[in-house]
């Protein structure tokens, strides 16, 4: 086991009308003038952006709105929120949504109280010292960037699209978790939100660390739950305990439980990113299709822990760890397929890729070599990109 | 699922030298004048109080010393702590040690600002409103004070073993958890601090709380860890991988997390707490002796969660659950007796209990009824200090 920090200071309020505790948990953490950034007009239709402004005015906390954020978020709508902020002296924000609307907000924390360009902590070119606290109401169960200090935003210049992490600056104080705001999620979105957090386990598990006992055991029974429920929001959106099992499982799969004591992978989502930029897909949906491409990789050339995946998570009992880590990977496509996600290119309707800028962009993006697992040339990428055909 | 609020504020700092981050990790947190508190000789033997101390002097804090806390701490020594802190100024506590000295160090923050008795708080006639911060130094896993908001301290007037638990007012600011300082535990001390990991965990499983599959298979998954490690650090006592699992595992068990979305029992160490204080017994070889016999109890009259114990940790096959709820509990009793623990009162060298004196001061202290699992009255009580004999 590696040596390790871990400190998650965030606040979870989970269940039935977690919602209504917005002004509440506001007043507790000392905003007084917020705004609230969310994306399209389902937050407003279904009433859950009502309630939290509701619950804000009852506890005398002026706000102001910055709705419009889209999917894969970019940099217009962060710099639109750090003006919004400064104009009117606002101390804090709240995202009602999912990952685009909580990175947004994060990214505008940042931005408020710095004298530079928001970017640079994105670029590299600065660190995050102070930050305006955040405040979550999470609508979407996937991102897990209600209990992540992460926030991912593209530049629309350059079409850059970059994960910051930070180790506690931009954790939001604290984030409502109300399963029943995600009853009304299109299936396609709730079953891209679980590839979504089963890949921020997986991004962790498949690591070379050895005897990280404890957390393998807690990732393998998060993948598990996760495995056993998803079958039943798909079948019935509004069966609450089901509802409620896979959003606690998404918010664990990526507040850093799953991590503790090893070094992670994350090349998947890297080799990921450059389709959704290059295509515009769901993030889940590529997840999906290039996750099990990438174990069908390592499960020639290095394949013990793809082989523990598939013994203990998807209980194959093969012997030889090829035959194991190939079953795991092929018990992982068959469950993906059952949610209706897409497993390759073709079922994510993009039968000819281009592999070879692809490659280019992700290189340039990432580097010569990416991931711990086994480190990544642009000759393995492609390969893992055509066995995703 | 059931409602629930979560927050583990903590920032846990592991791996090998995790102690002398002492002095930075006080100075982050505001400590200007600590009171260092510990037990006995062994911390001044090991080298880790000095290590300490030498990391708070180069911080540039002040500190005194409050050694001598016994197993099963008392009031007198909270009180002494108390005294010491308002007479000399002292800002903050630093616990270099087990559930004993975090225990007390916990008390005498809650007690230092405070107008009336500290007792108030463990009598629930006060509610803490502030306390002093509180650094960790762990060096037993067992007790999982590091990550709790908990105190369990005993009232020498009256022999009142009490567990105070607060959600937040107690929970430590950091804990620096070394492996390395736990390789000189006596043999029975460490497969006493696994049973009493154990048996935080199962406080939580064993839950009438439907649908918690997430917390479920966290709870299994880490008590599988903790099952394959065990083993380990009793034949290898050095090995630093089983015993850094089995640290996180301890403090994993009672930091919260395995308690997410579900009504918890707490009657067994309820039962055990009685045989402590009456005979005097290490509390974790006390579960071991009283768990076994509670779960029996339970196989009998209320099998369902016993038997998915069985399976899911033991890998038990019976398809009836009274069956494959005894033979977990055999596997847990065998398992206990692998690591040395007794698991009955004759192997606790107790052959003729007072069983109606342990009754009778169980429900005088803790009421006609215990336990949410399935509520015990003292006929059930009785029979389950049987079943332990």
């Amino acid at each position: 086991m590696e040596n390790f920090t871990y400190c998650t200071p965030t606040r979870y309020v989970f269940g039935r009308g977690a919602e209504n505790q917005a002004g509440e948990q506001a007043k507790a953490t000392g905003m007084k003038r917020v705004l609230v950034v969310f994306g399209h007009s389902s937050a407003r239709k279904s009433g859950v952006l009502d309630r939290v402004e509701k619950s804000l005015e009852e506890a005398g906390i002026y706000f102001m709105e910055l709705g419009g954020i889209d999917p894969n978020p970019t940099d217009p709508k962060v710099r639109e929120g750090i003006e919004m902020c400064r104009a009117n002296s606002l101390d804090a924000l709240i995202a009602v949504g999912g990952g685009s609307a909580i990175d947004t907000a994060k990214a505008i924390a940042a931005g408020v109280p710095y004298s530079g360009d928001f970017w640079d902590f994105w670029a590299g070119k600065s660190t995050i010292r102070e930050a305006l606290p955040v405040g979550v109401v999470l609508t979407i169960p996937a991102a897990g960037s209600e209990g992540s200090g992460n926030s991912v935003i593209t530049l629309l210049d350059g079409n850059r699209k970059i994960s910051l992490r930070t180790d506690y600056a931009l954790r939001p104080k604290w984030a409502l978790l109300n399963p029943e705001l995600t009853y009304t999620l299109p299936p396609y979105q709730t079953a891209s939100g679980i590839a979504d957090m089963m890949a921020h386990i997986m991004e962790r598990y498949f690591s070379n660390s050895k005897e990280v006992e404890v957390t393998d055991r807690v990732s393998e029974g998060i993948l598990k739950a996760i495995i056993g429920e998803a079958p039943k929001v798909m079948k019935t959106p509004d069966d609450y305990d089901a509802r409620a099992n896979i959003m606690w499982a998404g918010t664990l799969a990526h507040n850093g439980i799953c991590g503790t004591g090893r070094t992670e992978d994350w090349s998947s989502h890297a080799i990921e990113h450059e389709i959704s930029a290059l295509y515009g897909v769901t993030h889940g949906a590529g997840l999906a299709v290039v996750f099990p491409a990438w174990m069908t990789f390592m499960s020639r050339r290095h394949p013990e822990k793809i082989a523990q995946f598939g013994r203990r998570v998807f209980g194959v009992i093969s012997h030889d760890d090829k035959t194991a880590a190939m079953e795991g990977v092929m018990a992982l496509k068959a469950f993906f397929g059952s949610l209706g996600l897409p497993v390759s290119f073709k079922e994510l309707g993009i039968p000819n890729p281009d592999i070879e800028n692809l490659v280019r962009n992700l290189h340039r993006n990432k580097g010569e070599r990416l991931g711990n697992y086994l480190a990544l040339g642009p000759e393995d990428t492609a390969e893992i990109y055509r066995l995703a055909l």
